[in-house]
């Protein structure tokens, strides 16, 4: 397959972009397109030693910066690294597209050039949630709109349910509901029509769930709107973040405790580490009509490598045709249904 | 002043009630009316040495329950602890309510009962939320209410503001509004809405926050609706819950560091201590006529205790006049305002 990748999207790029590139391909066995300005690309290229054949550069001249408003920026730049990357996975001259510049540009851009899947209302943007100590969980939406209708988060714990399934490999993933309670009663009008739809459909729902219970992982997909994912995932970093420099801070204040500290310090990063988005794929944007993957715009080399390596299955397994078949399904059963 | 306190309010009620009264009863010099079925209060004050002079039963035969639904339980139960507690603030009989009972019949009862201040919308309960390694702030709405319009908003943020400068001696607290981002044009109609009208309070309105920024107590009043101050409240106490353990099973794993975690246990439970609520005085219900505290349904007799003494400012500082009075003031600014 073809991995097709955006050379200038994030703070580091295009050089970090480049060395994860080349450090993927010495993984896996499919050709990586990076798109961007060619001598940019050639002269970060020129650090790395790295396979010829596996890597090729497509030109753009243009790029979509963090502060283009987003509808704006992909309708009037098209040669823009983004624009012309999503259009190489439109026309079939790649598999899948990875980004790390701006992410409204990117979800409204998935959206324009490649489309809705026929069925979704509204494609989103979803996003690891670490678990400590075990596998993360999937939040969807991540913040792509700040609002949601019933039908959204339908549509989202459905498409996050086959995503986990296909591309991280968990069999009938638990799909959750946050809410103030777990009671089928509770939450906004919104909320509760969602759970019934949420209810009805073919995956496996575990009711509401509470945001207290989240870090345990047991719920391996999240659906909530934008506003309240934003909220859970920012509000995780910074805690997470300022609990760890407390215990920090506490193991180095005497020389007891510091001595341990010195010993804790490779146990402590291992810490650290879950809440390290590099350690995940990206974000997929769900219910476009092809594979698109959002990386964070502060993304290392490793990060870069980990989205590209985390591509293949999302490309391989057929996520947007299952999705697509999915809500098929799930239109005609209610078609059927009232037919009766 | 005499405090009225809930004596059935709460899963160890009425025994952990009465002994937080009878702590509370040797710090402060105020009396303490415990409310609810006599013959078990009394029983219970039998087992604690008590200031005879200071602590008072008021009967009350029947209880509000955690089951029952807000607005019947208040218009049916008169009876209930809950119901005759608040009818003794409404007649003057004390100064302040506490109860550990049902929030939804709290929240009710105190609007349905005292009313609400006049130009507030709605009635609000607000909440601590600690901030590691300092003072803690206010997060409004706690819970009350899954839905907020920008006007609502508005009076938590101004509410918030007068609570903690009261109650808590702040000085022109920080007012931030949880939002997706910190530029003026993020977030939903509601949200931009209220950031305009915060903008010309009389408070020390310091924008939007992200969640983010929340652990480090920068904004000391922190302004949302119920829906997402649920989830900040519930997802904070979980992940913090969630670190510390992993962090004590990593100390406790070697020999090496299981030295130095002995050592760290009293420093490791102060900072358990941070996200323990039984330290800070309950959540105020701001926007009643009367000052209302709830404490938590698990309260033990120290929450007891501290949710007593914290109460006697809460209505010595008259903070329910200010409110009433900065409403008038900002209603008679926009009127002026507008006349111009």
């Amino acid at each position: 397959m073809n991995i097709i990748i955006d050379g200038m999207g994030g703070d580091y790029a295009p050089a970090e972009i480049v060395k994860g590139a080349v450090k993927a391909a010495e993984v896996i066995p499919h050709d990586i397109y990076i798109v961007g300005r060619k001598a940019e690309i050639e002269e970060e290229l020129k650090k790395n030693k790295y396979k010829k054949k596996s890597i090729k550069i497509v030109n753009a001249d243009d790029v979509i910066t963090m502060s283009d408003s987003p509808v704006k920026a992909i309708r009037r730049k098209t040669e823009s690294s983004m624009v012309v990357g999503l259009n190489m996975l439109k026309d079939g001259h790649g598999d899948v597209f990875i980004s790390g510049g701006n992410t409204g540009a990117l979800v409204v851009g998935a959206r324009m050039i490649l489309g809705r899947i026929e069925g979704i209302d509204r494609p989103v943007l979803a996003s690891v949630y670490p678990k400590l100590g075990g596998e993360p969980s999937l939040l969807v939406d991540a913040g792509a709109s700040s609002e949601a209708k019933a039908q959204n988060l339908l549509e989202y714990g459905l498409m996050g349910s086959i995503y986990m399934e296909k591309v991280w490999g968990r069999k009938d993933p638990k799909v959750g509901l946050v809410n103030l309670g777990t009671e089928e009663s509770k939450g906004t009008s919104v909320i509760k029509d969602a759970y019934a739809r949420l209810k009805t459909a073919p995956i496996n729902f575990i009711g509401n769930v509470e945001a207290r219970e989240l870090p345990t992982g047991e719920c391996e997909v999240i659906v909530c709107d934008g506003f309240v994912g934003n909220v859970i995932l920012k509000l995780s970093e910074g805690l997470a973040w300022n609990i760890l420099k407390l215990v920090k801070n506490m193991l180095m204040s005497n020389l007891r405790t510091k001595i341990a500290s010195l010993a804790l310090k490779s146990k402590m990063s291992s810490l650290v580490k879950e809440f390290d988005y590099e350690e995940y794929g990206g974000a997929p944007v769900l219910g476009v009509n092809g594979p698109v993957i959002k990386i964070h715009g502060s993304s290392g080399s490793t990060a870069v490598m980990n989205a590209i390596i985390k591509s293949v299955p999302y490309s391989e397994e057929n996520v947007v045709n299952i999705i697509r078949q999915s809500m098929l399904d799930m239109e005609e059963n209610i078609e059927s249904s009232e037919g009766n």
